[in-house]
């Protein structure tokens, strides 16, 4: 490694703002950053009350942040560091939503960017909550588990709705004419690259494994994205779509190009600059974390997104009901795997907004009287599914449920009770994946809701059983990133060899280490049954249970602990 | 009858406050009347923290109360009606909360008077809603069950930890030294009759079939209470008890004595004036609104109460489930049928208060926004046991549920949700009476709940599929006592020759009838589906059940009411 100061510029893009941090490539450290909210609808998410499900963003908002965050990111390092110049940034890396895909005309434009489509919801990125499609995604899944399964061995079981493909034909069929004229449709991590790098022709965009991988079903073992014939049976315009689509995905290590003279204007950086292929948000969160076989990375925020990765061939090609198994797709030597929750912090959020009416501090007092009860005391339990269920039942129509409620129960009872729901499903995912021979030891939490909330972090160590810590950087996505832009660099630059190298040069964790209490884990392990008993029966199709001992159960369990 | 006016007292001892009303015999219209609301503890209740199943009442606030309402009453008819005077009132009739058991000494003075149990909780009135007996309900349920079958068949089979002798058993355990002090206990609608009327022997005072019928296994058929030897498998003590306790119990249309003459001093009305023997509040109640064969009462305010009568032999001894079928407990002449739900406006109250910390004035706006909601389109099912299930499944211990919710949940369709699971509950009922031969053709609402929320009696409607109406009277607990009271004064006096003679003068309907709407009826059939299944699956022990449906279930529904 070169020893002048060398640094990388890690961009994240996330679901409301898009943030640029300068790292100092020898320890990882920020040295400066820029964060500039989406302009458009609420909070950068565009809705429409007649269509609950849907949001959508305006992937213009996503170009013009980057005139904001670079420049400001670069200040603010030169503020802070006098050993700092913008010619020291060796290179550039990427992550963004996904999956997120944005239509783009024959030069891989936003097809928002035409006065034809502007204000058009559906040709606008189509954002990774958006849940329209989920009649494609079931109807995807039904073709798939009949003609080709292992389609779906590597992602879970089942297609999502909101995944690529299920997306996109959804938009063939309630928008025909954004369709027609989307020339290609690129995922939002490849799609920021793309334009930093001047790539006109959609083919020739290097994509990321990560989102292909874990969100569109490809895999070089059958020639990249889904066969023409499969995609056919969708509909012929599917079928020729895939011919506009990338002609590869590699890893997030992987060059995706080179930064143009115009964009290298506006930013304030050198023309030519690497930049790293684009991953997803939570997988290079996971890597700016320290995920590596064992050690399980937690990114806990609105939603929640479990990263593992296991050597190949330590894992099986698929896992019942986990996302996704794709190798290279985290760390570029290994299978990288993705579970997940499709809401927690957003659960939180409708609890504390829409049912109790409260602002954002009501969060800090209930937290703080949930606290106070021993497990079991609230007598309550619930089920995590106000989203749908991501991993394990694979089944976005799936909703939440609480039971135990007495004329007694308190906002903080089910506050409390809630958050055990998420570490339920969080534990349920664990069980599935070490049944699997997948190993964790340990969690590294990060995201919003883990580094805000000690209650969260105490009650999953309690839950998992597994010591929980937090990562010493809040801001890991773009970690994760910045190490991928300095490995594209690589060593003659001052950036890293390998991913790895550059793990153990960068990542640290925070001292205070959350370990499981016995007592409140005994507890926990007999609710988590209980949880296991409304799980099966409420999500899975074709069996029987016996429910009669879920509320006595609970009964038992609150009157020893307050006992 | 006679032609100069007459007129009866009622004197309605509900939950938090006393009132008396003064009817006129001719019409049942009120002249006038008055209302007080206890003293001590909060709204009338005395709780304690540290056992949060108990709810007490001071019985010298039942006492002090009279003294205040009677003279209001009597003032407000002098007031409205020139031809009223204290002595043209010929009978006084009461009804109470129950079981409310009030440990008393040998002169039946309440316990709670004599300083030295001045504040003892236990010395105080066992309220109905006071759930510390559970452990000896079940303890007198599996006993009874084993030695004595007969006792809960006319009581539903099981006996509640709010009656009678579960409180009095449990007040021997918990509370040893108020045992031993109590000469006997009384039912509140016993005590204040035997209170006004002097009766000092508390063998000697003429207890109510209502209440002792319904709440204390009491029936002539086996010699009244439960045997001496079946108590004493309780405790000798218990056994000792009964020999101390009303030796009959008769219909509320019967004296019960003739007031004081210091009571009528102190209240201002003719001493000697007969005072019919009490009722409970909802037979009573039942009374007042004008139940007959095929036309059920319900009374719905904190909880649910539906009365019923059928005639003698048109009824089985037992309905499983259903808390009681007493011959004269509601008509002299009929089998009273007694049913109901443990908590109705208190969930809805729960809710408001606790989990959305709004102001009463909140329902108003909860009713508007949730009388906007088509059925099933919230997407939420709910079970109605916050505070138990008390028929059907006559088990204090469940709890409530909540299914179905997203993130776009609001507080208005959990609302409405809550009001749609206890009319199921009520629905669930109607149906089990149907299947043992006792028909419902229309129903009578009447409780606060019910005058005040039209949302309610249309849901309830279309839930229940039958037309509901509200009585003309607000009061129609007092006008049953009135006309009980009216009753035991007699024809000679202006009174009445019997309970349906009274009813046919003094019972009225309200203009409005809510029928059901065959659209909305037809959803909440699929819906109640999905209810017993629930109700079944977490009510019942050692029984297996398919759930997967439910979720998938809401959903198609609430599709096809968003359509």
């Amino acid at each position: 490694m070169n020893s002048a100061p060398a640094f990388a510029m890690g961009l994240d893009f996330g679901s409301t703002s898009v943030r640029a941090v300068v790292v100092d490539c020898r320890d990882g450290r920020e040295a400066g950053s820029g964060v500039w909210s989406y302009r458009s609808g609420e909070a950068g998410v565009l809705t429409d009350p007649r269509r609950p499900h849907l949001a959508r963003q305006n992937p213009l908002d996503y170009l013009e942040g980057l005139r904001h965050v670079v420049p400001a990111a670069l200040a603010a390092a030169a503020a802070s560091r006098r050993d700092f110049r913008p010619e020291a940034v060796i290179g550039i890396g990427v992550d963004a939503t996904s999956s997120t895909p944005i239509p783009v005309d024959a030069q891989c434009r936003p097809l928002a960017a035409d006065p034809h489509f502007a204000g058009d919801l559906d040709a606008q990125a189509w954002m990774w909550k958006d849940h329209t499609a989920i009649d494609e995604a079931e109807a995807i899944t039904a073709l798939a588990r009949e003609r080709r399964p292992r389609y779906l061995a590597q992602c879970g079981g089942a297609c999502s709705p909101e995944w690529f493909f299920s997306k996109i034909w959804h938009c063939q069929r309630v928008a025909p004419a954004v369709f027609a004229a989307a020339h290609a449709w690129l995922e939002f991590a490849d799609f920021i690259p793309a334009a930093l790098a001047g790539v006109q022709d959609s083919r020739a965009v290097r994509a990321g494994i990560c989102a292909a991988g874990h969100k569109a079903m490809y895999n070089d073992a059958w020639g990249g994205y889904p066969d023409a014939e499969f995609l056919a049976a969708l509909s012929p315009e599917m079928a020729a779509l895939r011919e506009r689509l990338p002609r590869q995905a590699v890893p997030a290590d992987q060059v995706a190009g080179r930064l143009t003279a115009s964009w290298a204007a506006a930013l304030g950086l050198p023309a030519g600059l690497p930049i790293a292929v684009g991953g997803i948000d939570a997988h290079l969160g996971a890597v700016g974390a320290g995920v590596a076989p064992g050690r399980m990375v937690a990114i806990i925020g609105t939603s929640a997104c479990d990263i593992l990765v296991a050597p190949p061939g330590a894992a099986p090609p698929e896992i019942p009901g986990v996302c996704g198994i794709v190798p290279g797709s985290v760390l570029p030597d290994c299978l990288g795997i993705e579970a997940g929750q499709c809401a927690v912090g957003d659960i939180m959020h409708w609890f504390v907004t829409e049912i109790c009416r409260g602002e954002a501090a009501l969060h800090g007092r209930l937290s703080a009287a949930a606290a106070a009860l021993r497990p079991g005391q609230s007598g309550l339990l619930a089920l995590d599914w106000h989203n749908g269920n991501r991993s394990i039942l694979a089944d976005a129509r799936l909703t939440g449920l609480l039971v135990g409620m007495t004329l007694h129960t308190s906002q903080a009872d089910i506050y409390r009770a809630l958050i055990e729901a998420t570490a339920f499903g969080a534990r349920r995912i664990l069980d599935q994946l070490e049944s699997h021979g997948v190993g964790v030891e340990d969690v590294v939490a990060c995201g919003g809701i883990a580094e805000k909330n000690p209650l969260f972090m105490q009650i999953y160590a309690d839950v998992l059983g597994r010591p929980m810590r937090l990562s010493a950087s809040t801001q890991t996505c773009a970690l994760g990133a910045a190490i991928m832009g300095a490995v594209a660099a690589g060593t003659a630059a001052g950036g890293y060899a390998s991913v790895a190298q550059g793990q153990e040069a960068a990542c640290a964790f925070q001292e205070r280490v959350y370990r499981p209490d016995p007592a409140a884990a005994a507890v926990y392990q007999r609710l988590y049954a209980l949880y296991l008993d409304l799980h099966d029966s409420f999500g899975r199709p074709r069996t029987t249970f016996d429910h009669a001992g879920v509320m006595k159960g609970l009964l038992e369990i609150r009157r020893q602990a307050e006992a």
